[in-house]
């Protein structure tokens, strides 16, 4: 008999049906056994009566997260059993005959407790089963597939990015490196940023998504050596603003297919979409600097960067003054910023740039890049760079490069953001970090 | 002025606009200069008349891969001027003015040249911006897109999966290394096997798109060092030939999509759309290897797996006899296939398993697992392996794994058969080997 999947059983009530999933919950009443069997698509109470004794049988044997395959008769509840608050409510299976596909051991906790970070990761092929990370990374999903759909219909290419690098593009110290052939090293990206940048010569507007790798020694909640970035870059474009327009665009197509595809999984979160104004507040350093000196006291208008609570306060005034949870904050520093970062012309010493602030955090940084070749070698001579090593990427440039400019938008911030979740791992399916892969790493 | 795309131009005739784009060619008649701009959206013919002087004087100095900004008359060319074979044949842009916005030097080489593999492969930023190349990655980006809409149609979640690995999953040896903390080795993915089989306890039917590496030191037509996957697992199957029931619905949208979105560029590369019957063939490896001996006098009946020359007469008996331009090959012996694998009990000795062939050779590979706990770590042991190293993964089998099964596709073999090249590296943007990581590695 074909499977039915249980969302679908609406469909075929008073039929007899076969359905397959797992024991989500099994109460025992003696002579009746009462069954949650949930598959991708939903849960429904199933019940074994006394009439149907082997299946009663079979029934009794089942533990939670038994896989089986059931026939059963799709019954309307009576009025007064209706349970309108859920999917499947108004609707019980009355069991024919239960098989077992895959016996579970006893579970080492209830699949919703409130576990410790470390040991929801130690058990994490189980734990990612609870009602909780199920709906952290199917949000996480529709976030991905919002920020694709987004960027095709704005005329954008994807395109694939190496992952092995020969030399670490942007000089940090923080590169993974692997043995290579020949007796030789490679790297781990850090980011795809040199070739999107190549590859707006091939198609002008490009993204990417993929994991980057970054070996920074730190374990905080913060902090994650492996993460899955939304890049993107486009050319023709005057300024950053022109980057934060269409970045705007993308972001607000993602807050509301969020809203629209995971209206349960936010629920169950207790999380409220984020406000998107049709143009996100921006401010530059300075004048974000000065505000927070007049309205907290707090003196940062000489330093290069934003401190985590300059950050964490700008967000609450956006959200509260500007009706926003998201906003730009521009004109950093330009040597603080990577070698192909463009200097403002009208302002010397700031560059062309931004980082999108979001619920407290920083989720991304972007900028107008230097499309001209010699301005960029002299650049990376600044940075202590030798351009000799960039010999592939510099072909794009001496063979004619538009104005351009792009993001790279962390995935896992965004989500645990979206989410109000409490640790950037909590976001990160398997997440890599200094003390684990998968199980802890001891020494 | 706001840029207008070239592929809108035709909304614009008789009024004045503003383009953006790369000159493509500059043709230069005296006080006549003729150009063709090409944007992302396509290409229109331009002319500075002596009458604009200025305009005359900056398109005098343009070469190939200049990068422009013009304002422009969008004039209807004279019936006898029109080439109806070009997308703006019908039109030309009267140039008002010019504005170079990236001088580039002398090209190289023509950048329609037939160069030799290295050649290419050494200038890639600019070769990439062939029109051949332009055409072939972008029928990969639409490949992969059409990938995803076909699985998300069918119920399937998108996840991440993580690139470092704490060891090799599959016990063979061609595995990069990389230096991790604490003066351990990690590994790079050579699949993301394990956690597609891990998602499939928590959304039963799951797909994931990304790099895999494999440290073969060969340096072939067929090999690549790091390639894009495609894969895909899904849970509650009977066997393998429900995987590929999936599979299949899957590889018709993807041609047929590609047909749709890409017909100008599969004119261009004189690649024909693959036939895809509703069902694709399927046949098992002893049962084609009969075929061949009866057909061509050669005896593999006794061999564990295909000859590539088994693998192109097979291909072509199917598109001749069958209709098809892929074929199925099943029931290997399972001592050649991965310890997850699941043996056929109605034919022990072989696996429930399956080779796609496509236009000559293998694109991908797919089975049934095993997913009972007890038997996978028999199985594990039987390949020398440790189930204690696998202790992570196996979580998921210890606490209830339905019957599962999927598949891992190739994307950038997919693309060269898809459009008839002659080495999978030219389907590779960025491709990695043995030599070469962009640029060739020197000893």
């Amino acid at each position: 008999m074909e499977r039915i999947l249980i969302g679908d059983l609406h469909d075929h009530i008073d039929k007899e049906v076969s359905v397959a999933g797992y024991v989500d919950v099994r109460r025992d009443h003696g002579k009746l056994v009462f069954l949650d069997i949930r598959d991708r698509s939903g849960t429904v109470q199933a019940v074994a009566l006394p009439n149907h004794a082997e299946a009663v049988e079979v029934a009794q044997a089942l533990r939670p997260e038994y896989v089986v395959r059931v026939t059963a008769n799709v019954n309307k509840r009576p009025e007064k059993m209706v349970n309108a608050d859920q999917a499947n409510g108004d609707i019980e299976l009355e069991l024919l005959s239960v098989t077992v596909l895959a016996e579970a051991a006893e579970l080492p906790f209830e699949k919703e407790a409130d576990l410790n970070l470390d040991t929801a990761l130690d058990n994490r092929p189980f734990t990612l089963r609870s009602p909780r990370n199920q709906a952290i990374f199917k949000v996480q999903s529709e976030i991905v597939r919002a920020y694709r759909e987004a960027l095709l219909a704005e005329g954008f290419t994807e395109f694939q990015a190496p992952k092995i690098v020969g030399g670490d593009a942007e000089g940090g110290a923080e590169v993974f490196r692997l043995e290579y052939f020949k007796d030789r090293w490679a790297y781990l990206a850090t980011s795809p940023q040199l070739y999107k940048q190549i590859m707006v010569g091939v198609y002008e507007r490009v993204f990417t998504t993929g994991n980057v790798f970054r070996a920074e020694k730190h374990s905080t909640s913060r902090h994650l050596n492996e993460i899955s970035m939304l890049d993107a870059e486009m050319g023709f474009v005057d300024s950053q603003y022109d980057v934060m327009d269409v970045f705007t665009k993308v972001l607000r197509h993602i807050v509301q297919h969020v809203g629209e595809t995971c209206a349960d999984e936010l629920k169950l979160m207790g999380a409220t979409l984020p406000n998107t104004p049709i143009e996100f507040p921006h401010v530059t350093l300075r004048d974000a600097q000065k505000l927070i000196l007049e309205k907290t006291g707090r003196d940062n208008t000489e330093e290069p960067d934003l401190t985590p609570e300059d950050e964490r306060w700008l967000c609450e005034y956006a959200a509260e003054e500007l009706g926003s949870d998201f906003l730009y904050v521009t004109g950093f520093p330009v040597s603080k910023r990577p070698f192909y970062t463009m200097e403002d012309p009208d302002n010397p010493g700031y560059a062309k740039c931004f980082d999108l602030l979001f619920r407290g955090v920083e989720i991304s940084s972007g900028n107008q890049r230097v499309h001209d070749y010699a301005t960029l070698t002299e650049k990376m001579k600044d940075k202590g760079l030798e351009p000799e090593n960039f010999s592939f990427y510099l072909q794009a440039f001496k063979y004619g490069m538009p104005p351009h400019g792009g993001w790279g938008l962390g995935l896992e911030r965004l989500t645990e953001k979206m989410l109000g979740l409490d640790n950037v791992k909590e976001a990160s399916l398997f997440p890599r970090e200094i003390n684990r892969i998968d199980t802890l790493l001891t020494q």
